[in-house]
């Protein structure tokens, strides 16, 4: 690298000195690995999704619903950073990660009119301003993430990782917190799930103790499938989907050099289980290592799903070594697929 | 670094194998250095500000805001997306990045309820879509960054520097955009300025051509300035407001070994004159180097400001070689320096 400086005086010449030592320092420091640990999660009290009330008006949804997996689903009376609170509380136990070891907050939400007010970016800041004192956390500055619906855990991950890697950050707690108004439909489009109201959440760190090596994420968009109607034009809509999942999921191999078979466990969305076959089929991970109990439980709880499901696998594996884990989070018209090995 | 793994079988030694040559592989990889470039943006129609309805009939704070340098303001009839588009426009061509090279999208704003409605995340998705499918960059997923008002820009920019100099990224386009519905109040607490409609753009790049080298960023907040009403404690508003921006800059120099005279010039908001004084104090930057220019013509553009004064200042400066550019973005609780040097 050339650096044709122009060294006009004292001044000049110590910020150039400063900017090329900069330069050299940073060139020569490793980029840092980043793991995943801690995933937790809290929901609100689980409801018979017969008591929806655009179900009980569509028995033969319910029926479908009902006949693949889904019962009961999560309905909070509480707004979504006392979730988030319940969640960030149990992660930062299990990660074993002092809080004032934590340097940034990234919330992924949807859910900007979630209190049934309009956005309010004041509104919303005080909220996140007593959610990060209650947990001694108001050191740090916390941002939003979101335009990725189901995905955007993923993307929040992703930048949480960016700045782990990059060693900027230490410790980067990550949550999702996404609750309905009751004005709002609880019906996923084409029978696919019920909505659900959650948090969940991780912390993104340097150090590998307790955690998940984060070997790769990659996201997969196909926007053109925002301009199709899936009632009227259902085959198209089906078929797109379909090859969003399989692309998302198969770039992530192409890098890891891995293959579906390879992955002890398939994390997705709590999904109907006819969808999970899909999901299966275009993974090329065999239909029995999705792991689906939260189906019944707790339904499509947003884009906490997956870390509701990794928390979930975690206590029943904890202690064992794992091979590694696929995560896959798939939106309206994005995916996002994620590869952990659990560290021992 | 040690691992104790367990070879199982065959697809668990392989998978073991790739994740030792992943984690070797990237610890041995070098951080890269971010460079900023391409800095644009876009504005609507300059009105005097004499016509905004709530200052006509409150003319003291007119004669202030006139008397300490304001005088048009931006009033748009486009979309927050439409203005970004010929902002986003200008950064490519600028920045001379093949669009095709440009990796990742993050959208800094406020304005969720922009277009006067609520927030709907699909909606918003199409406007994104919309905004990527004419900018040939719809390959990119995008995100949303918000919760940091007026330092929304810094956190976007910062996120973007962790991707790229975690090695995950190449060319991340960051832009802002805000428009204000007709009910809300274009006024800013205290005289402090008036809120205009804009759109800014960089690029955040891997490669160093055209491009300020991004020495370091820095954000500082102080939540329970939420909680302080400026009105009736304006004493204690003031007082932390000034500590809130002189943290985030002492912080930020201390990192860098420098001092405020070291700067050729701080970039900030475009708020009047008399707190421009004030942050020249606080950031012991002359005021004579503070940019100033375009306080008179478009007020103060939400999160946009620091660029739009980057863009013009360079457009002044173009080809000349220059000292480190202080960044100051002020939000009502948190504040964003970043350090720039122009590479040639």
């Amino acid at each position: 690298m050339l650096f044709h400086w122009f060294y006009g005086g004292k001044g000049e010449s110590r910020s150039a000195l400063v900017m090329k030592n900069l330069i050299k320092e940073r060139s020569s420091q490793a980029v840092s690995c980043a793991y995943l640990k801690g995933a937790s999660y809290e929901v609100g009290s689980l409801r018979p999704i017969s008591e929806i009330e655009e179900l009980k008006k569509d028995t033969n949804t319910l029926d479908t619903l009902l006949t693949l997996g889904l019962e009961t689903f999560s309905l909070s009376t509480k707004k979504p950073v006392e979730l988030a609170k319940s969640s960030i509380e149990k992660t930062v136990d299990r990660a074993g990660v002092d809080r004032s070891q934590i340097d940034e907050v990234i919330y992924a939400t949807s859910g900007y009119a979630m209190s049934g007010k309009p956005w309010c970016p004041v509104h919303y800041s005080k909220e996140l301003n007593s959610l990060l004192l209650s947990l001694n956390l108001s050191h740090c500055t916390g941002m939003g993430v979101s335009f990725s619906q189901c995905v955007n855990i993923i993307a929040a991950i992703e930048l949480a990782v960016g700045l782990v890697e990059s060693g900027r950050k230490k410790n980067v707690l990550v949550f999702s917190a996404d609750c309905l108004s009751p004005h709002e439909s609880r019906l996923v489009d084409n029978g696919i799930s019920v909505i659900s109201d959650a948090a969940a959440s991780c912390i993104v760190s340097s150090e590998q103790n307790n955690g998940y090596f984060i070997e790769a994420i990659n996201k997969n968009i196909d926007w053109g499938l925002l301009e199709i109607d899936s009632a009227s034009d259902f085959s198209t809509f089906f078929k797109r989907t379909a090859e969003g999942i399989s692309g998302a999921v198969q770039q992530l191999n192409q890098s890891l050099g891995r293959v579906g078979s390879d992955y002890e466990q398939l994390l997705t969305n709590s999904v109907n289980l006819s969808i999970l076959r899909i999901i299966s089929r275009q993974t090329k991970v065999d239909v029995d290592r999705i792991y689906s109990k939260n189906i019944s439980r707790f339904a499509h709880c947003d884009c906490s799903d997956i870390l509701i499901n990794l928390a979930d696998y975690e206590l029943e594996k904890e202690g064992e070594k794992s091979d590694p884990v696929l995560l896959l989070a798939s939106g309206p018209y994005v995916w996002g697929a994620m590869s952990l090995v659990r560290m021992c």
